[in-house]
């Protein structure tokens, strides 16, 4: 027996179609679902007004789909209206639960707050329905059958629609159709250079799915297979590798970001680090203390944009200043050395450049960027012609700089 | 005659299903629509499928809708459908217009590349359709009319869409009902109390509409009236900028952007400025560096995240650091005073705090944060108390030193 099975998503609230709020539930619900081997075919957006929602519920059952993801409308405001919705939809009335009134109650008087009337409408379902646990917050979801479609309401919020996507959509697929994973993290090569090197991956390897996300400036590469596939998952996953070679900067073993790879590499080895940056304006110094754990590694960060910041902390020369400029490789140089030696740390990482969109000239054009790495043994430079605007060439410089410093840990 | 009005927006592309790419083309198009007093009633997206698109296209008439931008599916590719979507819906051949297919050919080759059969057939359109023009790239739009709604078709890409959007339904809408627009950009209230303040204001400036954006840690406020309400615009414009007293940073005349605003504040006083970090770990300077011509102000960014580092390039003593830790109110007024003696600056900004996740204590728990201006006359210093997480921890402290810095500059 073959079922066809179709995946929606309706998604409810003014606030997606008036501007306040980009609807970001989708992708990781997309995401979430990809996991499982499943996608969503089609996505409607309607506002808080009873019968829009009452109507595109039937037609999304119309369409055939089998499940339906119901994102919102099921808080405490008047404006709430999802399970009213699919009460007039499924033609039953609205019952309200009283273990979960109870529990709505507890939840809030155990935080020192009154219960309005509002507040126990939450616990208000279609006849019917069944109540979905909400860990996370004061309103429950529900699922209820129409047309052949099951439908799972969720509250928008993503840190409660994530775990009950989980709980209640993914765990019934990943039943009958679980899918294992494999993924490449990926700095260095532009997402049409990355689809061409993978563009056999599919057809070689039978059963791979093969995903690609832009996380500018890094890119994910992520396998999909089901169990039957694991060995050809395996060989496209060691294809990928070897397609990709230096650019892969961590795999689904590490997780994704390279600064946290980065940093975990340092940590491995004992060794600190502290950064003097001009271009990146403290970009780089931001995303290294993003990582929860970095004070053990990150000693000092110095962004020096004047040049007199960058003779008097970080011991460049006036005479190189004068001779080469700013944005150059015996500055980048000194800045790196320098910053080492205020830190007395392991490595020191430099960045200067033009960011833009002023201060180019023919010789050195906005784009040019200069990074360096100083470590025990020698210090080395490398110059960048980026191509984008002044935020990206900050991005691209500051992920240059930790992959520097990454792929000399590599070195044995 | 009144003619109701119902705007729709229909995105097409398997990337916008599958978790590739989150749809922003809605919250902008929204935005553009709403300062000409319009709303979208619906958002649908669909994948590349020739009968999807055919199928929700219909439906979109079918519900009344009498202008629908449809976003996407226009480019050179076999999975690019509209243009045949359109011709099927409405019963009529494609055509290509020999004008466009010039234009595409000269621009290309004018780009040096080779013309390709898949490169033409964006010049094809349905029968009957009107041919929009594209200045950013190779792709036209079109508009067509279907079972009493005009569908305009633009490409997907941002920087497209949007002015396409601009010239081909904003510009159609704004004869009819041409807005003016005033903005009060905010700093340190929720968006709760924003509301609370403003409750009274559409209901007491009739014609006058308020609008909301959050943009973390700021909250941007837009007032749209007709021409016809000026008066009353102007009039709820000061009753707005009265609610909100102090915690408007800048207002229309200005542009958004706290870091922008208070760098141009420094700008006019010819006063330079340089920062000590320790909890936003860079930020405050990545912040700072984001804002084309910093370097006029901007000299110098610590990031001191050891303790050492505080001692030697700050000047903070050993004994506070003992008595009092590294975020206490003495530690953080060296700091301050520190950065602004090594630079030489007329202003310092300091932070040091507890991001989390761990590192909390019962006297400081997570989100703990002191943050201190150091000034030509005197130090003061601020005690933040912050629940949300790391991330957020250091954008709410970056732009409370600024704000700290600004409201300074703000004194006779």
């Amino acid at each position: 027996l073959v079922v066809t099975k179709r995946f929606e998503v309706l998604s409810i609230g003014d606030e997606l179609l008036d501007g306040r709020v980009t609807d970001t539930n989708t992708v990781r619900l997309a995401h979430a679902l990809s996991a499982v081997g499943a996608h969503l075919s089609h996505r409607a957006t309607v506002t808080d007004d009873l019968d829009d929602i009452v109507r595109e519920a039937g037609a999304c059952a119309g369409r055939g789909t089998t499940t339906c993801v119901v994102s919102g409308g099921l808080g405490p405001t008047s404006d709430d209206l999802t399970a009213a919705a699919f009460a007039q939809l499924c033609g039953v009335p609205l019952q309200r639960d009283a273990t979960q009134a109870d529990k709505i109650t507890a939840m809030l008087q155990g935080r020192g707050r009154s219960v309005s009337a509002n507040q126990l409408k939450q616990a208000d379902r279609p006849r019917g329905a069944q109540l979905l646990n909400n860990d996370q917050g004061t309103a429950p979801g529900f699922a209820i059958e129409y047309g052949g479609c099951r439908f799972v309401a969720l509250p928008g919020i993503p840190k409660e629609f994530d775990p009950m996507v989980q709980d209640n959509v993914v765990a019934h697929l990943a039943g009958a159709q679980p899918v294992l994973r494999r993924a490449l993290y990926c700095f260095g090569l532009i997402e049409a250079e990355v689809d061409r090197r993978l563009a056999e991956l599919s057809t070689r390897f039978a059963g791979v799915r093969l995903q690609f996300r832009v996380k500018f400036p890094e890119i994910h590469v992520t396998l999909h297979a089901p169990p039957a596939a694991e060995k050809n998952l395996e060989e496209a996953f060691e294809f990928a590798r070897g397609a990709l070679v230096e650019h892969v900067y961590a795999t689904h073993a590490h997780g994704e970001g390279l600064a946290r790879r980065t940093l975990a590499m340092c940590q491995e080895r004992q060794a600190t680090l502290a950064v003097a940056e001009s271009c990146t304006g403290g970009l780089l110094s931001d995303l290294i203390t993003d990582v929860p754990g970095c004070s053990a590694t990150y000693l000092l960060g110095v962004t020096a944009y004047s040049n007199a910041a960058k003779v008097a902390l970080l011991g460049v020369s006036e005479a190189s200043l004068q001779a080469h400029g700013a944005v150059s490789e015996p500055v980048v140089q000194q800045m790196a050395q320098g910053v080492r030696r205020s830190a007395n740390s392991t490595f020191g990482l430099a960045t200067t450049g033009i960011s833009g969109p002023t201060g180019g000239t023919p010789d050195k054009p906005v784009g040019t960027v200069w990074i360096a790495l100083s470590g025990p043994k020698e210090t080395q430079a490398v110059c960048l012609h980026l191509p984008y605007g002044r935020r990206a060439h900050k991005e691209v410089s500051a992920s240059s700089c930790l992959n520097l410093l990454r792929r000399h840990l590599l070195q044995p």
